[in-house]
């Protein structure tokens, strides 16, 4: 017997490392089913459609990546702007890993499917205000602190780092070179502290 | 008698605008043939293939946004702080225009294909280093009359400003909303001021 569940999380993970890898419009829903071995009629079972499932992998990756930035952020051994350099750090590593190849889902999506699917677009805008109100709460503890500047304030910081990361991974996926997210992980915290 | 460059310019045009409102690989040749009225043996004797006419349109974007960012980066009229705040502007401005739906074609394919064109990823990083440079060029004259800070080297400054606006760029096109691109004019200039 096949377990439902167990499949529609099967086919989100290889949809997301599809996507990411080769984008959205250049993955067939053949080929998800092709590297899951789920049969079509089971896809349909799950997904309206394909614009469905692109859906429902995004909210997926984004609910991973916020319990990632919740941990990593919320850790108090540590103070929030070591906080936000381990975070962004550990991101940096993680996409040297994969050699700068594949990026941010929400991001990648964003930037192919902006104009064309308002559901993934707005679902992509949603996620990205989530994040920089969790990175805007990490900075406002450090404004408080006295680490970080406190000129302009936490949510528009917030913000703008996380749009300059995202810029930065683009770039870095462009040269398949991690040197652009070092280069963030430099100038960031040299413009963050106070 | 059809003018031999003028389609090819027709043809590289029609698919910039294609390609940055849709996407590369959602975007056909069909597509692009039915919409210029050039009929597919023009096509083969103009490209290669659908790569090749991809490589050639980003040059062809490229060169035209290399011209207008040395036009705004020369005009002496302005200090080099304030170059940089009008040519940025002014690209806020144009996004505007178009609902910030569209983007950059070389970032967002870039983004799509980074992981799939060796092609167009190396001629995406070759624009985005030029780039970089020209902006690196005026910020390094702001630097020696003051008006920028100086920890940072400029070439430094000039990729990580780049990259910030790109992600501001691509948040706009998600929320298809101006409001991250006049962020990044805010806070930029608040980080670059010496």
């Amino acid at each position: 017997m096949m377990n439902r569940k167990h499949n529609i999380e099967d086919i989100l993970d290889k949809g997301i490392e599809l996507f990411r890898a080769q984008g959205y419009n250049n993955t067939g829903i053949e080929e998800i089913l092709k590297a899951t071995g789920i049969p079509k009629g089971s896809f349909y079972n799950f997904f309206r459609n394909k614009e469905d499932f692109g859906d429902k992998a995004m909210a997926r990756y984004s609910e991973r990546q916020n319990t990632y930035i919740e941990t990593m952020l919320n850790d108090t051994s540590l103070s929030p702007f070591e906080r936000l350099k381990k975070f962004y750090l550990s991101m940096i590593q993680f996409n040297e890993g994969e050699s700068c190849s594949k990026g941010c889902l929400i991001g990648n999506l964003a930037q192919e499917m902006g104009g064309q699917s308002q559901l993934m677009s707005q679902a992509a805008n949603r996620y990205y205000n989530n994040w920089a109100q969790l990175i805007a709460n990490c900075i406002e503890e450090g404004q408080e602190s006295g680490e970080i500047r406190d000129d302009i304030s936490a949510i528009e910081l917030g913000h703008y780092i996380h749009n300059s990361f995202n810029g930065s991974l683009m770039r870095a996926k462009a040269g398949q070179d991690a040197a652009p997210l070092h280069l963030f992980q430099k100038v960031a915290f040299e413009f963050l502290k106070k």
